[in-house]
This record gives structure tokens, C-alpha cells and sequence, in this order.
């Protein structure tokens, strides 16, 4: 009776933890969305706001850093349990880190000029952002309902992120090429499409530390990488 | 006599995991400089060295990780001693990240073109590397020291690898301008220098995250934060 009355009192701490993961991670996938728009449509104000949620962001990860240290020292949960606690901090982590590049492309508002390229990119960024967006919400779900299955096909849906920038990659590289005039707001638009992409990095590690916390394995050398601009330096 | 000696076994296994610490560190600073010369002597081969090591640091990180859940489940370590095995994990973490940016560079060693002006530019990018390979090494040291004084300084110095890259920008930005031969490779240019500048910033975490484990309080707030490109954006 005693072992069950611990087992459950670390249940419903773990159910606190993870709702407070769910509010972080509302917050987040929020702040992917409004950033892509403040950048598109030049609104400061909303800009303002994704850097103020910023911090709140930051505050959510620091207490849940917080429970999950108290509830290991309170409830010392056996290494089935330990390593649930783990999970939720590195999921925090990559919460946070998500947040921050939402940030740093709400400071990057002011980049866009006026013409229909820079428009047209606004609107890939924003489509790209967005299926970010909806990969965070299934990983986030996966996570909640341990489900792999929804979780290996988020890993998956990467490849597309990945590929959208790699197409971006290349036409601001034209852009460029055409006019000098192009040159620094690309400059501007390729570190926030970098941005996005690497968000869909740490949408698939979240994915890959639930499976890791069900199967026990780490599904990472099949990670498909479809990055390609690394190899293809001299390429337009 | 029963509680110190349980004290002790948690300061050897403590010990033992702040040893992988500074081999992981060892293998980060190497990762951090090699990637760098790869680039400017454009050798192959120390680039695919470089890859190699990052899954070893990788193994290191998840070996740490292993072994301080095992600590915790085993010693059951009270708050502050908790806080110091989580820190462990935060800056295995931060080290790990690390590694990722110098492999990335170590992709991109076939970027460089002949000439002077990129031949500039991989001094530069080195010496930038060079900085933060300081920086680190005295993080790792003030972190085995406990040394609140020698962290707040490499704090200080991450100043200068952002006013190096803000440099950088500004001096890519007008290669490009000069010649459209220069995009592509300026672009990849840009991104090894943006990753250079982001290892400066998980150098910080790792003294940020020793101040607060002696200090109990976070300085993020005064953190200097000199990257401008992102408020000057039509500036060149």
C-alpha cells in the first residue's frame, strides 16, 4: 500500500510537471506563428510581444527545471521514472531554444524591403514556420500519449522543413546575383529561414526523446538530413 | 559515520563524472580549433576528423547523462548536491551543442575560394575560433575551480567574439557588393561565422549555469549582448 500511495504522488507531480510542459509548449508554438507574421507583415508591436512571451518562456523552462529537481529529491523515483523526469527537462530545453529563435527573428522585423521577391520569401518563410508550428503541436501530442508512431512520423515530416529551406537557400542566392540591392536583406532572410530549420532540429529531438523513453533506443543515425547547402557550396 | 560515508561515495562518483566532463571538454576545444584550420589549409582529412570526434563527444554527453541519472537514483543526493549533478548534465549539454557547430564548419571546407580577400577571412574566422577555444578552456576551469570571478570574465569576453562577427557581417556584406562571384561563398562564410559566435554563447551558458550552482542566482540579465547585424539590418 505504501510503495502504490509514492507511486501515485509521483504521478500526479509528473501530471503537473508535464501540464506545465503543455502551457510552455502552447507558448512556443504560438510564438514560431506570430514571429513569421510580424515578419511579414512588419507589425512591431507583435514583434514586441513574441520577445516579451520570450521571457516567459524562459521562466516556465526555469520552474520546471525546478519541480523536476524537487520532485527527484522528494520522490527519488527508480530509473524507469528518473529517466521520465530526465526527458521532461531536455523537452523544456528544447522548448526554450525553439522560443529563442522565434526571438530572434521577431528582432529581425524591420529586414524586409518593400517589392514582391522580398513578399513572395515572406511567404515561403511563413508556410515553412507554420509546418514547423504543426510538427511541434504532433510532437507535443506524441509526447502526452507516448505515442512512437505519431513521434518517428514528425522526424519524418522534417525531411520537408529542410527542403523548403534548401529551396530558399537558393533563390535568395539569385536574388543576390541579380541585384546588390538584395544583398543584405537576404542576408537577413536566410539566417531566419536557418532559423526555422533549425527549430524543425529541435522539434525532432523532442520526438527522439520519447523514443528513447519507450523503446530505449535513440532512433538518431537514421535521422533523415536533407540540409544539402553544406555539401553544395558552389552551387546556385 | 553511516552519512559520510555516503557523502564520499556521492564526491567519488561526483569526480569521476567531472573527469568525463573535462575529456569532453578536451575533445571540444580540439573539435573547435580543427575545424577552423580544416577550413583555412581547406584539408580535407582534418574535417573528416573532426566529424569523427563529434561522435565521440556525442557518446560522452549520453555517457554522462547515464551516469548522473544513476548517481541521482543511487545517492539520492540532497538539493544543493542534486543541483550540482544537474548542472553537470546542463553543461554535457551545452558541450555537445558545441561540437555540432564545429562539425558543421568541418562540412562546409570546400567552401573557401582562392584569393586573398577569403584567405582574410579564414584569419579572421580563426582567430574568432581561437577566442572562444579560450574561453572555453577557462569556463571548464572556473567550473572545476568553482572560480565565480574567472566565469563572470569569460562573460565579459564573449563581448568581443560578437564585435568580431559583427565585423565579419559588414566585411561580407561588402565582398558580396563588390563582386556577385562572392555570394556563395560569403553566404557560407557568414554561417561559419554565425555558428563561431553562437559557441561563444553556450561558453557563457556553461559560466552562466556555474554562477548560479555557486551563487544561487542567474546573471542572464546582464549578459552583454553586442550581435547588432540584427538591429542594423539595412546598414552595411
Amino acid at each position: 500500500m505504501e510503495e502504490q500511495h509514492i507511486a501515485s504522488a509521483f504521478d500526479r507531480d509528473l501530471e503537473a510537471i508535464q501540464a506545465r510542459i503543455m502551457k510552455m509548449g502552447g507558448l512556443v508554438e504560438a510564438a514560431i506563428m506570430e514571429s513569421a507574421r510580424a515578419l511579414e507583415t512588419r507589425d512591431e508591436e507583435l514583434a514586441q510581444k513574441v520577445r516579451a512571451d520570450d521571457k516567459a518562456i524562459d521562466g516556465l523552462e526555469e520552474l520546471i527545471n525546478e519541480e523536476a529537481a524537487r520532485v527527484i529529491a522528494i520522490r527519488a523515483p527508480a530509473a524507469v521514472d528518473l529517466r521520465v523526469v530526465l526527458s521532461v527537462m531536455k523537452i523544456a530545453g528544447n522548448l526554450e531554444r525553439i522560443g529563442d529563435y522565434a526571438k530572434n527573428i521577431a528582432k529581425r522585423t524591420g529586414v524586409l524591403i518593400q517589392g514582391h521577391d522580398a513578399l513572395d520569401s515572406a511567404a515561403a518563410l511563413r508556410r515553412m514556420a507554420r509546418e514547423v508550428e504543426l510538427m511541434l503541436k504532433d510532437a507535443l501530442d506524441a509526447y502526452i500519449q507516448r505515442d512512437v508512431e505519431l513521434a518517428g512520423d514528425v522526424i519524418t515530416r522534417d525531411r520537408d522543413v529542410d527542403q523548403m529551406y534548401n529551396a530558399l537557400f537558393r533563390e535568395f542566392l539569385t536574388h543576390m546575383m541579380e541585384d546588390p540591392r538584395n544583398i543584405t536583406p537576404c542576408m537577413h532572410l536566410h539566417f531566419i529561414a536557418k532559423n526555422i530549420e533549425r527549430m524543425g532540429d529541435h522539434v525532432t529531438s523532442i520526438c527522439e526523446e520519447l523514443i528513447y523513453l519507450v523503446t530505449g533506443s535513440r532512433p538518431e543515425d537514421d535521422r533523415p538530413k536533407a540540409d544539402t547547402t553544406s555539401t553544395t557550396p558552389q552551387e546556385v
